[in-house]
Order: C-alpha cells, then sequence, then structure tokens
C-alpha cells in the first residue's frame, strides 16, 4: 500500500468513528525515544522516518510536524505524498492545536491511541480547541487496523547488570525511591518511562532498537514492588531472584486495571508528562494525584562512582573503534569504493571487534558532503553515495558496551580542504573546547554555560538549529535528562544544576545546506572539584577519546589557551589509545595528535 | 535615644497591641529601592543604612536579615546594638519565616505597617506560619510612635521631561498601556511603583534620594487617568496641561479609598509583588485581580531612540568628570591629604562643572584599600581614610544628568602594585571586557551571558557574591529590571531577552576581605546587529566613556582578542573625551589609553 492509499483507508474508519481529525504520535506506550518495530504507527502512515513528529490526518488534508533536526529529511520522505510538512518553530507555521481548531467544525472529535501521547500533550490541544467546543476520544488504535502486516509485540529476553556496574543494588535504589515517596506522602508511585524502571532495577533487555530497556510498567507502594510486563522474558532463574526479593512479576496488559483498582483516598505519584493519556485518566476520581517528575530520572542521571569507572572504559574501547575507522577512512578512501554504507558497516566491525560491545546506541549517522548538512541524517540504500579524497564526512556514532553508552561525533577531512572549510571548522572545535574546559559553581546549570559553545560562532552571524548536549544514560538511553546544554528552556521545563556524576553531550556544530555539515561531540563527565570560601567547583571531564582532524584546523584562528586545550586533550588520546593500537596505526595517531603551536 | 532605647520603646507599644513580633522592612509605600527620609524606620530602629534588610524584633530578641552587598557593613552597624545580624543566604542561617515560626507561641500575632510590605513577601511568611496559626496585623505603624522626631514626607515640585528627551509622549505611552489593558480584558491597572508614574507621565520629581520621581499611586481605567498625589508639587501651569490631558489629580491619602471603592464585576491589574499589602487588600472581594508585572515595566526598560542618543550625551558628560577624577586621584594623592570623603566631593565638584548635571543616581562609592572589598560601601566621617600611594581605591559612582542617568565602576591604581593585585584586575577586566563584546542571537537573556564575566574569576576558583548586572532607567532608578546579568534567577522569576534598546551594567569584581576590591563597570546597550538566517543578532554598545588603569594590566593574561577589545574601547574613549579636556589632562588620557600590544 502507498501513503496515500493507507491515508484513505484510516479516512474511511475515522469515518465509522466520527472522527474529523485523526492525531498519530511518535511514541509508543512509554514516551520513548526510540520505539519497537509495533510501534512505529507514524512512520507507517506518513513515510516519515525521523525520531520525533507528529502527524494528523483529516479528511480533506493532513500534516506532520517535526523539528529542525529533521526538516530536510521530513521534506525528502513526503515528497511524494500528500502530507504537508509543518516546520514546527518557524515562522507562520501554525501549532498542531492552532491547525486543529481553524480546520475544524465546532464540536468536531478528535481520534487517537490514548496510550500513545500523554495526557500534557493532549491538555496543549485542548485549551485551544475548547473554543470550538471539541472532544477527545483515545479508546481507538485506528492504525492497527490499517496496517495488516503490522510486527507482534517484542518480547526479547531481560538480563541483568552486576551491582559492580551499577555501583546500588536493586533493594538500595528502592529503598531510596521509598523515602522519596515518604517525603512527598505519596502511597504509590507510577513508572512507565522504560529506561527509569531497567535503571532501578539493574535489569535490561531488548525491546527498543538502540535502547536496551523491556516493555514494561511499574507500580510501587510502600509493601508492594508491581512490575508489569511479558513473564516469559524473564529466565526462570531470574524470576525466581526477583520473586524472593518482593517483586511480583504481572501480565503487561493488566496496568490499566491495577491503576484503576486504586484505592480511594491514596496517593499516586505519576509524572503526567511521561505517562501515557489512557493511563493517567484511569486513575479512579478519589485517588490524588501528585503531578511530578518521577524521582527516578534525576538519580538515574547521577551516576555512581561504578558507573563514572566503567563508562571510562567503555569510552577507551569505543576510542579505539572510533579512532581504527577514522584512519581507516582517511587513509583508504582515495582508492574508491568507500560509500557511506560501506563506511558504516566497517565502523560497525571495528566496534564489535572490542570486548563487550553490545549494539549501537542510535543509528549511525555517516554523511558525506552535503549529507552532514543533515542534522540527523542515517544512511540508506536509496540516498547513500560513494565518497571522495575531498570535503567532511560527518561521523555520529555511538555504542552500548557491558561498561557503559558512547556517543561520538566527528567530522572527517577526507583530502584537502578550502580555507572557508577550515575556518568553520575551527570555530566549531573552538566552541567545542571552550565548554569543555568551563570550570563554574554549584548551582549552575546547562543554561548557563551553552554561550561557550556557540559563541564563536555567533561571534561570525552563524549558529546552529539544536542543542548543545544532552544527557546519556548508563546502558540506557543515548540521549536522557533532566541535564542538558541549551540557552533556551522549553516552556514549562527548567533547567537542572550540574552535579558530580551527570554525563553530557557537547556538541556544537555548523550546517551549510547543500554543502556540507561540521559537528563535533565528545561526552563530558561533570566533576566536583575545589572547594573554597567562594563556593563548590566544578569541572567537566572528558569522556570521549578520539582525536580532532587536525589537518581540518587553521591554528591561527585559536588564542594560545584554546590550543594549550587542544594539545592536552590530544596527548590524553594519544596516551590512552595508543596501547590498544597497531603500529601503523599508533604511528598514525601520534603524528594526529602532535602538539600544535 | 540609642537603638536599644528605641526598640525597648517599641516593644511596650507591642505589648498594647498584643503584637508578638512586629517586622520592619525597608520599603516605603511604593516598593522603592531608595527611600525618602520619612520612610527609613529600619534605619531608625537598628542603625543600619544599607539599601536592603528587615528588622524582626520580638519581645526578648530582635534580628536584621541582609543580603551578601551588606555583611560586613552591616556587622559594623550592629556591633553596639542587641540585634542579631542573619546572613541571608548562607547556610545555616534561618529564613525570616523560619525565624518567626522557631521563635512564636501557637496564635500569636505578627504586627506590621502593610503599606511597608508587599502582600507577596506576607504570602512568604504566611505559608510557614499557618502550621502555628499566626495572624498577620498591617493596621498599625508603630515605628511612628517611636519616632518623635520624624522628618515629614516630601512634597518637592515636580518638572516635566520634554517629548525630544524621552521620545514619546504621556498620551502616545497611556494608549499603548491601554492597548496593553485591552488585550488583557483589564478594566483598570493600578500602579504604585513610582519610577513607572513618572515615566508614564513624562515627569521628574525629588521625593526619594538618587531617584527624581514624586510620591504618587496611579489608577488608569478605559476613561479615566487618575494621579493620587500632593497637590503642590505641580505647578499651576503644569496642573493645567495635566488636566487639559485628562489627568484627573486626587489628594495622595486617597488612593486607599479609590481602590476600595472599586466597581464589584470588574477587573483590575496589579502586580502583588510591588503594590503594597494594605493597597492590595482593599480591592473589593467582587473585583478581580489579573495579578502580574505592571506592562510599564519592559516599556520602560527598553529605551526609545531619542532616550537612546540622550543617555550617549550623558555618559559623555560623566566619562569627562570621571575620568578627570582619576587623573587628579592618581596624580595627587602622592602629596597627601586626599581622603575617601575628600575624593568623593572632588568628583561631585568635577560633575557640577557639567552642564545639564542634576545629582547623583546612588550614594558615591569611593572606597580605598581594604574599603574596596565592602561591596556597598560608602564613605561618611567615621569611617573615612586618608588615600596613599599604594592600592587600589575603588570608586563606583554615577549621576543623573538632563539627558540621561550613569553608572561606572572603575578601580583605580593609587601607586606601584603588587603581581597579585594586577593579576587580579586583569582578570576581572577579562570578565568585564568579554562579557561586553558578546554577540547573540534574540532570545538570549542575560542568565546565558552571565558566564562571559564570571568565566576568568571561575577559572581562578574565585568568584563574586553578587549579580554582574542590572538594568538602569532614563533619569530614573540606578536600578531597574526586568533585565539584567546573572547566571542565577531568583525563584519565580524568569530572565527575560534581551532587547534593543535596553542599557545593563557590566560589573564583574572581585573582593579580598580586609585586604582591596576589585570591579569594573560600564553600563552597555543592547543593540540590533545583522539579521540572516540564522536569525536577529543583538551586540553590546558601551556607553560608559571612562579608560581602564593600564597600570594595573598585565597584557601578557590576555589573549589577542582581549587586548583588541581593550585597545578599540580605549580608542574610542580617548577620541570621545578628548575635545573636552584641557591639554595636560588631554596628555595623560592618550598615555592612559595607547595601545596595548
Amino acid at each position: 500500500m502507498k501513503i496515500d492509499e493507507r491515508l484513505d483507508r484510516l479516512r474511511e474508519l475515522m469515518k465509522e468513528h466520527d472522527f474529523a481529525a485523526y492525531i498519530i504520535p511518535t511514541d509508543d506506550f512509554h514516551s520513548s525515544e526510540y520505539v519497537g518495530s509495533y510501534f512505529k504507527a507514524r512512520e507507517y502512515m506518513s513515510g516519515f522516518s525521523g525520531s520525533a513528529g507528529t502527524l494528523v490526518v483529516l479528511q480533506d488534508k493532513a500534516a506532520l510536524w517535526t523539528d529542525g533536526r529533521y526538516f530536510l529529511q521530513a521534506a525528502e520522505q513526503l515528497k511524494n505524498s500528500t502530507i504537508e510538512l509543518m516546520r514546527s518553530g518557524q515562522p507562520d507555521v501554525p501549532k498542531i492545536e492552532e491547525y486543529l481548531h481553524d480546520n475544524l467544525p465546532e464540536k468536531a472529535m478528535i481520534g487517537f491511541d490514548g496510550r500513545t501521547v500523554t495526557k500534557r500533550f493532549i491538555e496543549t490541544i485542548q485549551e485551544k480547541a475548547n473554543e470550538k467546543q471539541v472532544s477527545f476520544d483515545g479508546s481507538e488504535d485506528l492504525v492497527d487496523q490499517v496496517w495488516t502486516d503490522r510486527p507482534p509485540l517484542s518480547k526479547e529476553p531481560v538480563w541483568e547488570l552486576d551491582v559492580e556496574y551499577t555501583g546500588k543494588s536493586r533493594a538500595e535504589k528502592i529503598q531510596e525511591v521509598r523515602e522519596k515517596m515518604q517525603a512527598e506522602k505519596a502511597d504509590q508511585l507510577l513508572v512507565t518511562a522504560l529506561d527509569e524502571i531497567a535503571w532501578l532495577f539493574n535489569l535490561r533487555g531488548g525491546d527498543v532498537a538502540y535502547t536496551p530497556v523491556f516493555l514494561s510498567y511499574l507500580l510501587l507502594t510502600k509493601e508492594q514492588i508491581m512490575l508489569f510486563a511479558h513473564k516469559e522474558i524473564f529466565s526462570a532463574q531470574l524470576l525466581e531472584k526477583l520473586t524472593r526479593e518482593g517483586v511480583t512479576i504481572k501480565p503487561y496488559e493488566e496496568i490499566e486495571q491495577a491503576v484503576s483498582s486504586m484505592s480511594a483516598g491514596t496517593k499516586v505519584w505519576l509524572d503526567s508528562g511521561t505517562v501515557n493519556y489512557r493511563l493517567t485518566g484511569s486513575v479512579p476520581e478519589k485517588v490524588e494525584i501528585l503531578d511530578q517528575e518521577s524521582p527516578i530520572v534525576l538519580m538515574k542521571a547521577v551516576k555512581t562512582p561504578a558507573e563514572m569507572e566503567h563508562m571510562r572504559v567503555a569510552h577507551v574501547k569505543d576510542g579505539v573503534a572510533v579512532t581504527r575507522f577514522i584512519h581507516w577512512l582517511k587513509t583508504g578512501v582515495g582508492n574508491g569504493g568507500v560509500t557511506e554504507v560501506s563506511a558504516a558497516g566497517k565502523l560497525e566491525m571495528f566496534r564489535a571487534q572490542m570486548e563487550g560491545y553490545l549494539e549501537p546506541s542510535f543509528s549511525s549517522i555517516i554523511a558525506y558532503g552535503p549529507h552532514g548538512a543533515i542534522v540527523h541524517y542515517a544512511p540508506t540504500q536509496e540516498s547513500d553515495v560513494e565518497m571522495k579524497a575531498e570535503s567532511f564526512c560527518l561521523t555520529d556514532v555511538g555504542g552500548h558496551y557491558q561498561e557503559g553508552t558512547t556517543d561520538v561525533t566527528r567530522t572527517i577531512a577526507l583530502g584537502k580542504l578550502t580555507e572557508e572549510e577550515k575556518q568553520y571548522y575551527t570555530t566549531v572545535l573552538r566552541g567545542n573546547l571552550a565548554l569543555s574546559a568551563a570550570k563554574f559553581v554549584e548551582g549552575v546549570s546547562g543554561q548557563n554555560l551553552d554561550v561557550l559553545a556557540r559563541g564563536p560562532l555567533w561571534e561570525m552571524g552563524m549558529d546552529y538549529n539544536h542543542g548543545t548536549g544532552h544527557g546519556v544514560g548508563f546502558i540506557l538511553g543515548v540521549h536522557e535528562g533532566p541535564q542538558r546544554f541549551h540557552w533556551r528552556t522549553a516552556t514549562g521545563t527548567k533547567s537542572v544544576p550540574l552535579e558530580e556524576g551527570m554525563i553530557i553531550s557537547d556538541e556544537p556544530g555548523l550546517y551549510l545546506e547543500g554543502r556540507f555539515g561540521i559537528r563535533l561531540e565528545n561526552l563530558v563527565l561533570c566533576r566536583r572539584g575545589e572547594k573554597n570560601e567562594y563556593g563548590q567547583f566544578l569541572y567537566l571531564e572528558p569522556l570521549t577519546m578520539v582525536p580532532f582532524d587536525r589537518e581540518a584546523i587553521l591554528p591561527e584562528l585559536m588564542s594560545k589557551k584554546e590550543l594549550e586545550w587542544l594539545n592536552t586533550y590530544h596527548q590524553r588520546v594519544y596516551e590512552t589509545l595508543s596501547p590498544y593500537l597497531d603500529e601503523e596505526e599508533q604511528g598514525w595517531l601520534r603524528e594526529m595528535t602532535a602538539q600544535i603551536q
């Protein structure tokens, strides 16, 4: 079926249910960033495969909203459909709620699968829709009836992370969460975010691409630990162990019933920004809702000393693989025959050679020349191009290892660059180094530091249309909150202070549409530094160990201090990686990281 | 009467009224930063003369809260009293509400003059006090009965600013405010902030030290413009003119009655964060309150082109006076006999020589050596010291001119400095220059840029305990919001985006208690720069025209770019000021601003 046939079939079903509009978001039932193939309803109905976007279907038209990262990709993927692309946040682009308000008649009904949106999302729309007395029905998954060859729900086996890796046992973590519940006088805590559940239980799974989590819900009370999941994903041994620790495993589908039978007069802690609409709606009227961020979010973001130590190990392994890849690419591209897809395969091979490698932490971006300007480009057979010994190859890749999760971007010079290309590379590098070298007092958030990365570009009248950095999970989501680097905070959110143990990416970029893209990304670990009469100071330790490309650097554009930062980092990279490289690679890395004056 | 006698007298009155505690804040009836002498009740009762602080008197003890700027000064001024100093924000220092909660019995009554606090302030206390069912009575001004020689309310004449200076007529401004009221469906707007009223009417007065405003309240409706003020402060001519323009002048004291007789069913816009407690409490129950920042705050902060142009002129005049003063001080201090107080007098003389000079915009800080470490030190006869040809003199001064308001800090080397003194001076200067050179996109706030000023100090493990910058009014308060430079935003406030026309100070500092203080402050004007596919860029134009002290600079600690910024600024200072200086001063300034390599 073509996209438009799928839309037509959906429109027939909409008529049957009297829905004037049907909303298809990106989420699974858990507000996950990446979703299992069962949940890719928006991609199935629109053809757009980005990780963020919302499709709204009316009888006579349809539109898809996505953000700056995906403008180019979405335009490409939607061009043969009747779906209009809505570039969120651009001038004159209506918001979803405005579009619905302007296009729907009075008292229209809007349908959607209430498990794939949050209550907060619907409330945003509702406010505007109230003017037209529009109503909402979240009970029907209409796409399920269109999508005849829909894959089944994933039920991959669960595996356990030893406390030697996590630094804290399940029991300790649950105890801490219960203390936080007590402080808020909450009787129950409902958690539906898969990474929070995996973190709390020191368990990992395989139900979602790039994120080793398992489909589940958690209902925690003072006495009970109820985990709603497919029983068959646990080994008999693990089941027995969990039971011994007081965990009750209940069927995945029974969460709605459990929520709807909560006792009157109790208080449940849930975050309506992540718990799905239908589940939030199932809470009985006489149960008090404490609607705020789950206590696990911040606990998970602050890594334990064991996690920090293992993350360093993972980054050495990943550094070896990525550095080998860069050496292979730079020295081999001139011989011809290297394409984006084949290079991605080669990189995966280098990583697979490292002990403890599990899987990629997101879809590898190997973007040659103009493709580098598409912020979240991932090469496919259709888009694949052969690389030549000129311009840049933007490589943004990451992996999960037994010891942790990585995410690194290097922009690789494949041949002689123009002065302009070098100037831009150097400017982006200066921003990366300045942020990475930041030292600051306790209380400071990523919002306060973002200017360090963007400053050199702003000075040139340039910028990039994405955040400077995101949190990274420990063998969990490669994007996690609450910490981030961005000068702007989304409405209704606040910027959290950076704390020792938080890991964040530092990834400024510059994108010249149709020409090339540059992004340079290290993960940094927030550490406690000196404490004196001025306060507790914090600094950022680089985790990523991969050289920058000296062939793209114009040293005369860098200050003495910036060159010092670069040289110190490069020396550390060489010392860390060289023991694991062969002689040829070692020699190459020595040259690559030699001090620049 | 000594302080303790005053407190005892107050305690007798408290007993008569059954008040277990009595709160004496700093404010007048208008939440002004500086207050007329009639309103200095907290200073009268405690002896502490700083511009911020709250005195709480119980039967058996008393305590005064003030912030980091005043810790040293307050300790000095309270040392002979029984009043305990509470250093707000320091670890283990209770908040006022905690102190009251811990020290008061159940169902106690707390008294205060309800015209000198805001509703929001009382609510902060109330939340905690509720646990003990404490009640509040804002009807009694007990200090008035203790303070037998209290000065009368000020009634200085009002004068008018020509539209040539303000760029907008009263009628235009009132029209704009009414449009904002209409957008919020507000029938009335109650404004009590004196600078907002003065700005709206293009009028200035003399009722408050350092701020040329007049005691008044404004009640604006769709049809009426009611100004509550002492009639005798207007000339007959001005009265006639105002009447012709539809302004009704009513007695100052009648505001309470006017508020309490608002019609049921109407909606009044007021900001309970600035309108006083008693007035907010006078709004009839059936009147809806729209409690948010007055629309005038942002309008006033964004200067008109005429105001910008005049501000530049005021800064040239002030620059000439301050530069002459620096020349006089540096060349004359070696002859002896120069004290902080005599130097302040000399500076005032230099300023008084400039045409259009009106008055200081705050109490001059001329702080020699260790006094420089007291952030808001103002020399008095008691504290005065003679300066020697060594160490620093920190000079933070400002004035109102017919063309605008200035505020500048220079730290002046009075003789040979140590390497350490130079190192710190250079570090503070680097922060000042980096913030001043910032270029950024629309939407960015002062919170995002603060790190540029603090970064060089943070790098050394040092910091300063105050904001980096405040807004400045146009012949109004030298401190005004909403824009500011500070990485931290106060709870409940948000950081506003910088806009063309906003004026802010850029004043990093470093304070070594008992040794010296360094602060370097320029006012900068936010301007629109290039607009391109990355957005609308903004930059900061320096208004202040006074040289930095080259004798305190270690060029080897500065980057090439920082030296460029300094040299460009110095060249501009020389070119701007030299036409107004005599030959000797010119020659000196030429050397002072000569390019540093």
